[in-house]
């Protein structure tokens, strides 16, 4: 997998994809995600990429400019399948979406950041909205790290062990059940004693139950699908 | 406001917590963020704070002992207002959680990492749990680098347009309107003539007609409540 993201903030970025999960991917030749900073792209001297807004809203806003350069040139050198921008208003990221863009070969993330982008570029140039949830950021640089993380995992061996991700919270719409591990007891707290019958099927049977009543009750929703 | 972080990977969150809005508010005074390594509370001399899990499910589970020190540590130090665990079965971070949260004072946010934290964790200490979306990340700091900044940004000061944040999305149960800067003409796509007209009062109304429709359109759910 290929995912070139655009952003006026590259270095907030080299953290988050430059360990764990996504090094790993990375270093296995798995995926390969490349940063691109949207100031190379300015027609303007000053490399500034936002203006004010047209009506006279508060905030700055990204222009279309250096943006429709900057995709095209990268879909002069690429077929993708999705060019995607994180937005409060887009389609809400879940599991069952991680799941379907993980199969994708090649995508591009653009970073809204200020006010917004011109919406000349949503309606002209994304194929995709998304919105990792309800809640309002200063920049799509974390929303495009969370993209790539929740994606990149699920490529077969970026984690070293693939049964993990398929017991993972989501993927059977259940939550997943309490883990433990040692001490079997620590200032009292003591690990339920199943868990240390050796009875697997008896563990089985009652990490699926617990699995079932959590969702049960924290999230009930999850059940009517 | 003053966040301590719990992390392995204290080095993944470096750029997000050190540019934009969070760096501003930092050095503004406005907000103190301290990322801890976990592993400094190990117990072990090779620095491990996970083991296999009870049960024998797949996957390294984060032990009781090291996070019970550590925040320990930080409670003999400081009143917490909330002790955070990110994990994707808490409730589900939104705009108002973020409205309520920018009011506290002292917060610990502990970033979970491999299968999750031995349950006991969650049972005795922490305070609340939050999910940031249905969707699995390989470990939680992406989750506290998020609720950081959604938070931080609402503090007064500490983004320089106060405004701006008071009409993001979701504010007022509402998407944004389509926001344009110049030029009002490139390649053919134009910017509603509204926006040019200089009549504020009409360009308001558009403004409130466009973000009612965009609702709607792609957000029912919001004007239920």
């Amino acid at each position: 997998m290929h995912i070139d993201i655009i952003t006026v903030l590259p270095e907030l970025l080299e953290g988050p994809l430059n360990h764990s999960i996504l090094k790993r991917a990375q270093d296995k030749k798995l995926a390969k995600i490349v940063v691109h900073n949207l100031r190379d792209y300015s027609t303007n001297k000053h490399r500034r990429v936002d203006d004010y807004p047209f009506g006279g809203s508060a905030g700055m806003v990204m222009q279309v400019e250096p943006i429709d350069r900057i995709i095209s040139k990268l879909k002069s050198e690429r077929n993708y399948d999705e060019i995607i921008y994180t937005s409060p208003d887009g389609e809400t990221f879940n599991q069952p979406m991680a799941n379907s863009l993980s199969l994708c070969q090649n995508l591009i993330i653009l970073c809204g950041h200020y006010k917004g982008i011109d919406y000349r570029i949503r309606e002209h140039l994304i194929t995709k909205e998304i919105s990792i949830g309800d809640y309002v950021l200063t920049g799509g640089e974390l929303a495009a790290a969370i993209i790539s993380d929740a994606i990149i995992r699920l490529i077969p061996g970026a984690i070293g062990d693939e049964q993990s991700a398929l017991s993972d919270s989501f993927q059977d719409n259940l939550l997943a059940p309490p883990v433990y591990t040692r001490p079997a007891e620590y200032k009292g707290w003591k690990v339920p004693e199943i868990l240390l019958s050796g009875h697997q099927r008896k563990i089985e049977e009652w990490q699926h139950e617990q699995s079932i009543e959590r969702t049960r009750r924290l999230r009930p929703d999850l059940l009517d699908d």
